[in-house]
């Protein structure tokens, strides 16, 4: 099921997601709802000929390890993922690399590079897989010279405790490498975000990823069970340990620290026997209410599901456009909803259960019986096989529209139950009134995908048209995101699901932790790194740079 | 399966467990098996008349609320339910109890109690259900005035989203509280700690508790989805969230906090539908190695069950005993052991499970499947159903053997699953070998109850002799803790699974966080309680008072 074909060395593309040679275009069923939708492309933003400037580095310190002034490494490294990085980078106007780059290859490293900036004024961006989207590995804005940490050298199984299921990871081991070590061994981590072929597990602790399959393995932080992290201050080692109640529980003060509170150099993560059978069910269930209702009930049912995804009746209609629905499972979608008479409605939803045969069969077996009380009628498998197969390619699909004028960008929050629909309506709504050109408009598709006990993530997806020049397309950008936190604030639900803050999220992040929750966490990022040497514009610093 | 008749008010004992009229007593095979172990009894530390000092209260600044100076009430309230709190409790010999005890009616009266007390060197200890075992009530022993903040006017349930199963209570709600409030909706919030009669929300959350049902339901810190604090900087609202991403989690700050980050005032927890059945089947596996793999095999299997109890062969032998097996059941174990010629190895595990009547008869069907291939042997539902029944009563047994001149104690950890059975051996010989005294030994048997995907705790009960005098007891209970203390850093386990860190627990606290680990919090508690008003020996404070 997962593309585990990783021996070949693939070469990062510059200025898009993933990999050279990897492309996932959209289809022409696509192209005419956008344009129906949205209006015709822009100015195409292509990403064939990136220029690749040749700034001069600032002064660094000495460093006792070796440091890279090369202009296309010091380029790939100056931003993350996010829509704006990507348009600049194609347009050539990233005006602000790192000085250099640094490639420690274990802790010591690490502590001896953060020594030798100590009292001189550099900062320091530790980079994992680099596939931020909310500006959280880019090159910090001030006059000082900034140090890249690429910890792509530390990207190794460490230390494997199989009686246990526990399974110590350098921080830049990425998604393939980390199944693949594992798997030699039995075991499966069972964390897939989408970035999964690209992110690194320091990545997902430091911003508290959570995968597709959440349902049924957790967040990345159920996964993490102990941490070593090495600060300005000193090193921190959070001994590994299934649970306590010795105090806070420090562990979950560096999840989410995007490196505030140190760099982790090492993840203690809890494992699992690799399941023998992946299977995932589709259905369509009459409209989005009926649809959450059977959401929460299988989860309230304790029914041992590994994911669960219901698509609102916009990303239903265009879920078949963009490929994820077979060629026979589109007129299925148009027939049941002639037959029913809900034009618009209805809403698709996926579960998948994972483990032996008999718990997969017995687990979808209970899951059919609950939603058959909410009238879902089956899709069968054909849905849930494409949806695995390209579960990580979709991220392509930026780049293709980009290349012909459109850009698109998704955004996630999370909230209780009684609160999904009003917020989902809410930010929908918030992003298609949010440009102010005058026949501008934004298309939004939206689903859940990471349900929980008492509530859900909400996964939306925006699309509109490219503007004359990069400035005016990244401002529309600025004021979709601006108006969807906006939204997102005043429903009462978080920032962000599973993207982090970064340096965009953090003008919202007071809403979610008040004033004297931010100044309870500075004071400890205080204590770990007082000159501010580690990525010092995330999480803590309010400052709107969605326009840099 | 629970006592919910709380109808009528019962009367907290003072110098012991539970209420006023009710009782453990041991069998006298029990009494036979301590002489046997441990020796014959010691001086009786009789809790009939418990002497109460008239003690002057110190000065007090002007509260803007009623604060009682009773003797009782002000006795009652210095210390918690540890072993030594109980025997100076007996004996007459608590010199220190808080100058007056205040209880405010909501947040706003919590903020002017800390507003009265700011800068006035007073010290406010937050008491819930008053069931600390590790000192964490205590009065603290410096000069100071000290007010003891009883909540128990704030306990109540105040909300409930019935669509998100989200239930916001007073800190001071008691266990039957908590599930009668719920019941009358169709809902139960799962946490069953063996305090659960006395204990409190705001207690639970400040010591990170865990329920006897945590394989099923989760910890507290599951089930906390947003928390009110009012520290001495101000006021802390944490909103409700299934999950986030934004930056580091603070409820988990707060939680484990045990005062020392502020007072809980509110916490909206997680609840779920009621079961309509709970069923516990019991078995005997053949030696605590297949037991343990047992345990282990069912929580990566990922069968459903609420709860999963594995005693070591020791606890087996006296569970007869003690009464946890029933008069048939003695026999049938004694048999069996005949049977397999593995006279003391034989283990009693417990597996239960609920929900709805088929999934509870499908999850116990997986079970059973699983464990036979660990050469177990079923044991019906008696003992089960017997365990339920007593499951709250166990701690009178302290009190019914402190009467008759023995002591008892328990102690709790957890660990990796490749540490556990060392963990297991060490902590019992370190607990078997502390007492100074040529003829002075302590028996201890040990069960595991919360089992993890990674690891389980380790739940030791040990038993000694009362030796002549307060201080001499209190030395031996010292010593014993002292050694499993120690016993348990050197093994890489925790200083506590569930019971939290109190007073007792402090000097063994750096060994987990490391010193760099205690500043990061001691600098967020700098920025909460900068005059150290509230419960200022606790968590942080590593200085030695076992034997205050």
């Amino acid at each position: 099921m997962l593309p585990m074909k990783q021996s070949e060395k693939r070469t990062r593309r510059l200025g898009g997601w993933g990999f050279e040679g990897e492309d996932f275009e959209p289809s022409e069923q696509l192209l005419t709802w956008l344009t129906k939708r949205v209006g015709p492309a822009g100015p195409p933003l292509r990403g064939d000929k990136i220029p690749i400037p040749d700034l001069k580095p600032r002064a660094l310190p000495e460093i006792p390890l070796e440091v890279t002034f090369d202009s296309r490494d010091r380029l790939f490294h100056a931003r993350g993922q996010g829509l704006p990085d990507i348009i600049r980078l194609r347009t050539g106007t990233v005006n602000a690399v790192p000085d250099g780059i640094v490639r420690p290859s274990n802790s010591r490293e690490v502590e001896a590079v953060l020594a030798a900036c100590r009292g001189r004024g550099i900062r320091i961006v530790p980079w994992g897989g680099g596939t931020s989207v909310t500006g959280g590995v880019n090159r910090p804005s001030g006059d000082e010279s900034v140090l890249c940490m690429e910890l792509e050298r530390m990207a190794d199984l460490v230390d494997l405790d199989t009686a246990s299921g526990l399974a110590v990871f350098g921080p830049g081991t990425t998604g393939p490498k980390v199944e693949l070590s594992l798997a030699e061994h039995g075991f499966t981590l069972g964390h897939f975000p989408q970035s999964w072929e690209l992110a690194t597990v320091g990545g997902w602790v430091a911003t508290r990823s959570s995968g597709q399959e959440s349902l049924g393995y957790g967040r990345i932080e159920d996964m993490v069970a102990g941490l070593e992290v090495v600060s300005p201050s000193g090193r921190l080692h959070l001994p590994t340990l299934p649970a306590s109640a010795a105090g806070p529980d420090l562990r979950q003060l560096i999840m989410g620290s995007e490196g505030r509170l140190g760099i982790i150099t090492q993840a203690t993560l809890r494992v699992r026997p690799r399941p023998q059978l992946t299977n995932v069910d589709a259905y369509l269930v009459p409209n989005i209410n009926r649809g959450l209702d059977a959401v929460r009930d299988l989860v309230w049912a304790g029914i041992p599901l590994s994911m669960a995804r219901l698509s609102d009746p916009q990303e239903t209609t265009v879920a078949m456009a963009i490929g994820l629905g077979s060629s026979s499972f589109a007129p299925l979608v148009q027939g049941y909803l002639r037959l029913r008479g809900i034009r618009n409605d209805g809403c698709m939803m996926l579960v998948g259960a994972n483990g032996r045969p008999e718990i997969v069969g017995d687990t979808l077996a209970g899951a059919r019986s609950i939603l058959s009380t909410h009238r879902a009628v089956s899709l069968g498998r054909r849905p849930g096989r494409h949806w695995l197969r390209d579960r990580f390619r979709h991220p392509y699909l930026r780049e293709a529209l980009l290349d012909r004028g459109w850009a698109t960008d998704t955004l996630e929050t999370a909230v209780p139950w009684s609160k999904t629909l009003a917020t989902r309506e809410k930010v929908v709504s918030a992003l298609e009134n949010a440009l102010s050109g005058e026949n501008e408009r934004a298309a939004v598709l939206c689903h859940i995908s990471h349900p929980y006990i008492d509530g859900t993530s909400l996964y939306f997806t925006f699309f509109f048209r490219c503007a004359s020049d990069t400035d005016a397309t990244i401002s529309r950008w600025a004021q979709l995101k601006r108006a969807a936190s906006e939204a997102l604030v005043n429903c009462g639900a978080t920032i962000t699901h599973h993207h982090g803050i970064g340096v965009w999220h953090a003008p919202w992040l007071k809403a979610e932790t008040g004033e004297l929750g931010l100044e309870m966490l500075s004071a400890a990022v205080q204590r770990m790194d007082p000159e501010r040497i580690l990525n010092p514009e995330v999480l803590l610093d309010p400052t709107d740079r969605l326009e840099v």
